[in-house]
């Protein structure tokens, strides 16, 4: 079932108005990571909630409670969960997004003012949020009104999660999605999640997204002194903690990006030919991902295996050093302890459980072999899980279809490197197949200067929603 | 020739005095660093002219110009040049010392008030510069009071350098040095330099120290990406500068503190068992240095090497590096630039000139053998020359005399593992030997909080100073 024959024209008829709206909702300054901000982006909740009820979507703001903030306890903004349809003869698909936005000044280097969308001539749309990830919740905005000033049912039912803390670790919301999965909860009867929050690998081609990297992030803490010391007086007289940190991070990774933590490869399955041919179609190339890099550093010629190292290889990056000297100019301190800082990059079937045992006791035996008289304390600062879905889920078919029929194009079918923890919250909480279908290209910007959506982005993209319900109604379960 | 009888009665005598006059001097807070603080220089060095006026020495205050601080010129405070005698059958010794003094806060952790001198029940006179450098300067002061009250001739021709720019890199000085060193300058004449302004090994024994390592410092750039990148994006696609940077930090200097740079050792002689028995003299142990560390870290069981390890040999630091990571937290950042600080301390015959060409080759060679598409740049920041006297020189023995006799041992003779810049210069202006004679102990805290000076090494090291120049004019030349 394809979506109705005037849905497209719709969509360019009010193209406008649709704008304006885009532009309403980037002013309100919802930066979540801003304590000071904090009114607006409970502004932009109940903004966001009032143009869902306009189209008959049932609403509630959920309290998430509080969190502290630079010593300082916060109300944390509401989520907003809403739904609209419950015929039992439908699915029922869960469409996320988030309301929240990164920090932007004009002095940052915006062209223009970061919180008015501009509408430049080449169809830029520049503003923060415009693609990350205001536009995209606009797209569900302007499906909705569509069916709503045509009269016309939607074609499944639909529950909606916003939430205003993406950008700032998206605190409550987990719990807020195990309390809603439960029986009874807003939640139930959920058949699958669509995520529009991430980007397309180029400006041409869009994309489907089936899995992300999951995360394990590490401290090395090496201490020896009391207090920094002078390398006048003490150099060459004690065991320097800088020595000891830099030489055990040289044993982290080489300089081809080679892990050498042991056993980190016998978990990953090394990629079969048909596996290598996935990475083969995508549209992009080494040129492209050195354009974006800014460098021509690319880690090897050929395109397959730099993908596969960004999407479906793990990776290890060694990130800075807490506690030794950072300023510019010559300092001739020996640092007292210092803080080695590092993650790894993992993709199924690791975990941060089962990759920090590796780590630890890989670094504790180097540290061991180097004999030295300071103290080692590895550290796990935080981590999340990889997730890699069934691409051939009838989710993931529908919108397939769906992007066919908008772009008439065959999608790129990609794993991105980075995470978006909440995709692994929906699917292990709610038991479903989520898929992630961006609207914007990768060139946009999110969390930069000069943010952008393109007008036929935002058009096609919303259409490419629409048109996704459609399919999604019509795919055989 | 010792000193006259009653001298050291004298010194006893006037014992509150001259502490009072040491808490005057404490009290003008004359912290060359701080802009808002450059009166206060100036203040003391009229102070301290006055002072030397009221015993008969002809005084002068050198105009240094200009300097820039924070993008503000500031003028500098004045040199103080001094001269008492100018008999041409008795020898003119220059002596040199700092009248400006390091920055202190009570709230840095002082338990008395930092610029108001206090005498502990233990005898510390505890205060913002009463070791570092008032209390010698006074030390010169008392003695020449001595001769003016007790119209006694000197034993020697004096001439003063005091400056007020040593804790912010003597700017200035050299050049006045090397102006005043010139035939018919104010330093013409000048035999022999004593300096007093460093500090015994520990508190127990008497310090002359013949011997300052120098330094070159360097800062290894690596560049890639065009900015700052995101671990999950890239990381596994590019060459990670901070990989690289790690990676050849990692090949400077082992666990032991050896220096991996091939040809430094070539340049430093290995020590025979005379020159050993220098070091195993010296009343130190690797308890005292591991407690002045913090740490049970000494490089090795044995004081002869550790204290060679500070003294006569080469050392290399890794200080951090500019540009990664530094923070609390964990940031996911692939840094695009990143600048590896490290120094190495250098003894006789390494100069940075001989030295910075081994390690730019070694890195560059390391560098290449990497195989990375990054970029290398090596950069030298600065440096100065080790140096080191002859310690059986006249200037020395005089200085060894007169410790015997105030302290009744035969003194340490040290070298320092940091730099005192003004040493060299006097040496290599003048042409002639240099002594430092020290007057506080190992524990007086300069540049640290509770800084203090014990009472005991005031008035011995008042006598101490005094003595040697009696020593002085008696020694053969
Ligand atoms: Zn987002
Ligand atoms: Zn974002
Ligand atoms: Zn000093
Ligand atoms: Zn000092």
């Amino acid at each position: 079932m394809p979506a109705p024959a005037d849905f497209g024209q719709f969509i360019d008829d009010h193209a406008d108005e649709f704008i304006k709206r885009l532009a309403s909702a980037v002013a309100i300054q919802s930066v979540s990571s801003d304590p000071s901000r904090r009114d607006d982006v409970v502004k932009m909740a109940h903004w966001l909630e009032a143009q869902l009820q306009s189209y008959g979507v049932t609403t509630v703001l959920r309290d998430l409670g509080t969190h502290v903030e630079d010593g300082h306890e916060l109300p944390l903004p509401p989520a907003l969960l809403g739904s609209i349809g419950s015929d039992p003869s439908k699915k029922t698909v869960l469409i996320y997004g988030h309301f929240d936005v990164q920090p932007a000044n004009k002095s940052d280097g915006w062209s223009t003012e970061p919180f008015e969308l501009t509408e430049e001539q080449d169809g830029r749309l520049v503003g923060r949020g415009s693609t990350d990830d205001k536009g995209p919740i606009l797209g569900w905005l302007n499906t909705l009104q569509y069916h709503f000033e045509t009269k016309k049912e939607l074609p499944v039912n639909i529950k909606f999660c916003f939430e205003g803390m993406e950008e700032s670790g998206s605190i409550g919301l987990d719990a807020l999605v195990i309390k809603e999965g439960q029986p009874g909860g807003w939640f139930e009867g959920v058949d699958c999640v669509c995520i529009s929050d991430n980007y397309w690998l180029n400006t041409r081609t869009p994309v489907i997204t089936y899995g992300l990297r999951g995360v394990s992030y590490y401290k090395i803490d090496i201490t020896g002194p009391a207090r920094d010391l002078h390398s006048g007086v003490f150099g060459g007289t004690i065991h320097e903690p800088m020595t000891d940190l830099v030489l055990l991070m040289s044993k982290l990774v080489d300089v081809k990006g080679k892990i050498l933590v042991p056993g980190v490869y016998d978990m990953v399955t090394s990629a079969d030919a048909d596996e290598r041919e996935i990475y083969e179609r995508l549209d992009s190339s080494i040129a492209e991902i050195e354009e974006a890099a800014g460098g021509k550093i690319a880690l090897s010629d050929s395109k397959v295996d730099v993908l596969m190292g960004r999407m479906r290889n793990p990776s290890l990056s060694l990130h800075g050093i807490e506690g030794a000297f950072y300023g510019g100019g010559a300092k001739t301190v020996i640092p007292a302890k210092v803080g080695g800082k590092f993650s790894l990059r993992l993709v199924p079937p690791m975990t941060p459980e089962n990759i920090t045992p590796l780590v630890t006791k890989y670094l504790e035996e180097e540290f061991a072999k180097l004999g030295s008289k300071n103290t080692l304390n590895v550290e796990f600062l935080h981590g999340g899980r990889p997730w890699v879905a069934d691409m051939n889920h009838w989710n993931y078919e529908a919108a397939k279809e769906a992007t066919r029929q908008i772009y008439q194009v065959e999608p790129d079918m990609t794993r991105e490197g980075g995470s978006i923890p909440i995709t692994l919250t929906f699917a292990d909480t709610l038991g479903c197949s989520v898929v992630l279908l961006p609207m914007g290209r990768g060139d946009d910007g999110a969390h930069s200067t000069n943010e952008k959506l393109d007008k036929s982005n935002f058009l096609q993209g919303s259409k490419l929603l629409g048109t996704y319900l459609y399919e999604l109604a019509d795919v055989k379960k």
